[in-house]
């Protein structure tokens, strides 16, 4: 651990405020500088322990540094197994695609393709809308209110939120934005506008190559598509020639219970993108799953420096064995989900006038604060009392809760009261000291 | 070395037929299964070596698997060092933004802003031209004939390459490519070109926001750009006020003998963009370096999921204060490279009917086949003999060696050895046997 | 009424097949060789005479070759009063500002700058949207499904017309098509709409220059916009500092009953397009109505060969002499189109299985087929019988009527028999003959 | 003729002011009310007469009001000839295209069809960019340095000039700009450029639809292209499948001598645009013309309201039929051209220090001023002393000869000692009074 008093001494964590660029945006809510992590725990250089209820924005499902996945990992780079590979076939490759294989694609009857473009979310999106234009030969594609798909320009295009589009600098074309689920109210049904929009020649949509869209908006506000809308979404979708993409970057990976987002749905898109919490380590990965017919890549038409990390595939491989041979995992996310609902539902009833509705799904769960303002205060005096949780939605209203999967009921338990303290403190109310965390290692 | 029959018995290899996208390429021209992988050295699952003149598309300047690298890695996963930290502050960016400040920046005298933008090249170039347009309000930006920057929708649009720019289904805009240095010859100065068409009101050429350039193109075949040239050009956007974006991403990190490839002509960028072997050790990792007054971004203007990849920053520490406190590794790099030269030389003297110009600089250095298919056929030889090598330029025509700076002298003779046993070959002259590696691990 | 075997006997009219382009569309219809017009009367080679109740698109509201505008414009020929004078003053020209001045804009407190962009309503639109991006400094427009507002590029991306999108060749970006009054039913207010999605800062809509739309959507199929959906458009405008372009190009110059077709509404457009039946003779003329303070034009930016038209200034300027002086022309139209709603809806009543809504307002009247194949069928007929007449809406299921202001009500009642005699023989009932028309000259 | 007292008292002039927009340019630099106009002379509301150079901006090519062409007009207007056709057949049009055919492309050898696209020449170059890139199926244009097009969106993009494309207040895509003839220097040559940036398949150029350029660059500053170039060009155009679209909208009409400006140098381009002078009275019209096998165009896929403009084919077919039969009018042209050519050397000669080079092609003549502001100066005391004449080029320092092709040899002279004295005066030697010209009318 290192001592932390060397950095009054000599100043040397000031290098942050002095170099590194003004775009940071974490750092400002949670200064501290870390440096150790085990599970759902942080350790900063002063030693204090922080429980993640942030977890890599969804990144960290089986926790941070997972002895399982780290045994695995250490022993690779140990024995030298080859670490950057371009995309060129490595063993550590093939026991990721034999596991994602016989854990996942097979017992869900999935028939895909796996395309590795690059290794972050964002190249994944890029590919998967290159893809679509090239298969359909067509150029518009549909996106969502509150959609976040990446900040590269093709995958900012379908992203709604302006904070960033007015980064991109120029126009963000061959988009045409719908209402998500429930946008217009409980009771408009925003998939039979759409094919209102559709079927009109004057409707001024262009036909699209492919909608995409998360099930559960993470950044959005944690809006859930409901079953029966993402049915009618991909009837639509086929009865036009559509191609669907599901964006399950932050809901997939057991986020809401099952592996993918969409399986409790009964859906098949065409597209899937999985990145975050694939590699199960935080290890950077992505991939793109493709129905086979679409698979008209050229060869090296989308490539990528860093698509064959190596790292990650072994941790990948790993949680995918680990986690997903049995259902039991998916239980006891389900049952955690139930549990976390059931006390935020306790807080809104306890703070009817400050609190909101609860949203999300599986253990992506938030509450929403009626007035923005308080939930910035509320994460604020979170994070004091040493829990990491941030907020979501159009104007950051949604608390939410991201832990990861492996946080045990004890640790929610532990994080929640935080939280309900700090409503209380916030929404003014009795206050609460720092709860005692187990430390890290 | 081992049967390749062997591969068709277990069969193990099938999985990447049946389940891995079309859109590989690399693999098809070295279609062995990886294993394991030190120094310049790359084994298969077959035992078989192969001598690695590729070298990760330059992101293995310090060889695989560097054993200085490797144990501070290990040492720092084996104590729970946080893995995956979004944009926060730890222990291991403050050491990596330190030895980048002590090693490089200050004694270069270069007063830099470091962004941390999504791990990959194509990220920082997105991140990059999103800066300039931000800063300018402009929205062009001028490229060059031959430049390569990314795959994704704006680092795809300053890319000069068809077979690329084909793949992204809708137009590529905002983008004047103008021709590079001895684009039209020897004779003409492009940079006065450029000044034409900018001062001329109707020269059709919106006033750009930034020019991104290459000093050596990578994939655009090696094409060097002089340093009167890169003085000139930025004499011009000075006057113009346009910003100097230099991409390193391939060139950089030691691979032309600086740790900036710009260092020798005396240029002074207002952005640069690093990644490939900026870890050191393969790990994705990119950062993106600002004249400070331009670094405007608002927090989280730019964001991404994996900026925090902390055994990429333990990595990159490493291999900054291994390899560059001290002149001794330049030296080196420059040695050996005018060492490839001459070798190269040599060759083209040999064979002045199928070899055409040296090119690159540093051990960035490639010959030019003056009918590009004996390219491929020479490539495929030499991979026959146990050497990985690529090409480049737009009609692949470029033999490219690419091999890490650690490689031994002894090691890069045994590979220009199989290369020119493989021009012999091919050029109609006698064969040869495949050269004796020493193995790995 | 002549024999069309005629045509064959000389076979003038075959030039055009052999000569022109397969873009011409009415000549398909309407395939007679016309050479004399008068009023509502059209005269071909083979001296039939017809109805007119389509009047040039609307451009001839005051009916073909007024003898008041006649007199004027022979006048003006026979002095060698200048035809052509680019953006010059003329006196014709200082005639016709002086008589808008005084007889539409001083007498509805209407204070706006004149631009003469060039005369056809596409030069129109697009100076418009050029000057709304200029003065607000963003790029996209919020247009209406099914509006309808020219060919050229600009005009063409804010046409929601997919017939006519597609033959752009490229996208038509920066335009976000809104539901117009009524899209989505009688009960949803998409005004409401509009809002949630430009407050919502994940709406995926960038805050517009300005809003574009025709109060009565003439080729979008006769959807009127309410008052009140205009007023609360008006404030959601001013609220969010967005322009409001009526394009009034053919609802304006009277057809609703008013000179300009918001005048009911009693809103106050930021600017205005005007263009079809200006000139009144069916010469070409179009301007742009500007808010003074808009006006920030540098001189030329916008310019044009013909802007100059002083034919078409002479006969514009007769027109608002001779029938804008009194509100007696208005009532008169309010009158007529009284008539006619009253005699489409007694069709509507006689055929409840094949016709529905009458919509429109003014003399901008027509009646739906709810079989729009039956649509064609009857305008056929309707042709055979001397009536020229067309259809409109997104699937050509709107009659159309769009006779000369000026017709009589003998006229319109001769008219609307033959548009009854074709209803009652495409719907099955009993036909007629051709009705007699009053010969042109 | 007006009383030019009665504006002074009421000040009815200053409507202009009042009224019309900041965008008019003409009227700035001539700033008198133009009343009547006849041959080359125009007269303004104080009876003061004017030489006029300008002709239109090249759109009175047949001179103002020209008798032959007025009679036809008047005989049609009085006998009720149709106006405003839409794009039904007429007998005015169906004579305006037998006369197209007889005296221009028939014996020209030239097999085009005919289309009406709105009677602007940006509504033909929309047309021709549409047509080419449904034809082909590609978006991108190669369009020229100093190219000028026209100011819709479409037309605007292929403009060079700065000062309009900042009207736009969009991004101008799809069109890459290459250096006309000579630009680089007389020993350049720029077709050679452009074969190595199309054929270099990472030279950054999309394959474009179509090359788009004026033979004689009007507003660029009467560049001329040679006939080799040209014919090179062409060349590079077939190799390559990309249609060549020749704006002959004002070097056309027999600007240069013969009715089609490429005549000369005996290439067949693939498109044409006309206009300005089509019409030969100023009215409103333009044609693009098109190889047969490219009308490929869906009926009304593109459109508009003043297509069929009959007073101008009216116009149009008397100037085919009384200029166009015989090749005396194409041999007057060049004669004249040439004694412009030969006045404008000697003044060059006589001021070397201030005149550069003599430029353009047949009765479209210029000369350079070596200070762009002279050129203003020149042109402002050419006015006062009755010559009205423009300036070109990128920095408006080409002084521009447009006068009507039927402007008398004594009136050229007259004109051309006007601007020598102007000349003399500017540029600091003996001054000038008012010439004498004779009254209309």
């Amino acid at each position: 651990m290192s001592n932390p008093k060397k950095k009054i001494d000599g100043d040397p964590g000031n290098i942050f405020e002095r170099c590194e660029s003004n775009v940071q945006s974490y750092a400002r809510s949670f200064p501290a500088t870390f440096t150790l992590a085990k599970g759902s725990i942080l350790k900063d250089i002063n030693g204090r322990c922080y429980l993640d209820f942030l977890a890599g924005a969804g990144s960290l499902n089986y926790g941070h540094n997972n002895p399982n996945l780290k045994k695995a990992l250490m022993d690779y780079i140990a024995r030298d197994g080859i670490t950057h590979s371009l995309d060129l076939h490595t063993l550590a490759k093939e026991e990721f695609l034999t596991a994602l294989q016989e854990h996942i694609l097979a017992p869900g009857g999935l028939d895909y393709r796996v395309q590795f473009p690059g290794p972050t979310g964002t190249n994944a999106v890029e590919a998967a809308l290159k893809l679509a234009r090239k298969v359909t030969g067509r150029q518009n594609i549909i996106s969502f209110t509150n959609g976040f798909h990446g900040m590269t320009l093709g995958a900012l295009a379908v992203t709604g939120n302006k904070h960033h589009r007015q980064g991109a600098g120029v126009e963000l074309p061959h988009v045409t934005f719908m209402p998500f689920d429930k946008y217009l109210g409980e009771n408009i049904d925003t998939v039979s506008y759409m094919q209102k929009r559709l079927e009109d020649p004057s409707g001024g949509v262009e036909l699209p190559a492919a909608i995409i869209l998360e099930t559960v908006q993470g950044e959005g506000g944690l809006n859930v598509a409901s079953g029966r809308w993402l049915r009618d979404l991909q009837n639509l979708c086929r009865r036009f020639d559509i191609l669907m993409i599901i964006d399950d970057i932050q809901a997939g990976c057991g986020r809401t219970g099952g592996f993918f987002s969409f399986e409790e749905a009964g859906i098949r898109p065409d597209i899937v993108t999985c990145s975050k919490s694939l590699s199960g380590y935080g290890l950077p990965l992505s991939i793109v799953l493709l129905r086979p017919d679409l698979d008209i890549w050229k060869p090296g038409e989308h490539n990528g420096t860093f698509r064959g990390n190596n790292h990650a595939f072994v941790t990948a491989t790993k949680a995918l064995n680990h986690y997903w041979q049995t259902p039991a995992f998916k239980r006891e996310i389900i049952s955690k989900g139930h549990h976390i609902t059931e006390r935020l539902e306790e807080c809104a009833a306890r703070f009817p006038h400050h609190l909101g509705q609860v949203k999300g799904r599986g253990m992506m769960k938030g509450i929403t604060c009626l007035e923005p303002a308080q939930a910035a205060m509320v994460t604020a005096r979170a994070y004091e009392k040493g829990l990491i949780i941030e907020r979501a939605g159009p104007h950051d209203e949604v608390i939410k809760c991201l832990m990861p999967l492996t946080t045990s009921l004890q640790q929610i338990d532990e994080g929640l009261d935080i939280l309900q303290q700090s409503f209380s403190e916030i929404f003014g109310q009795k206050g609460s000291t720092h709860s005692k965390l187990k430390p890290v290692g």
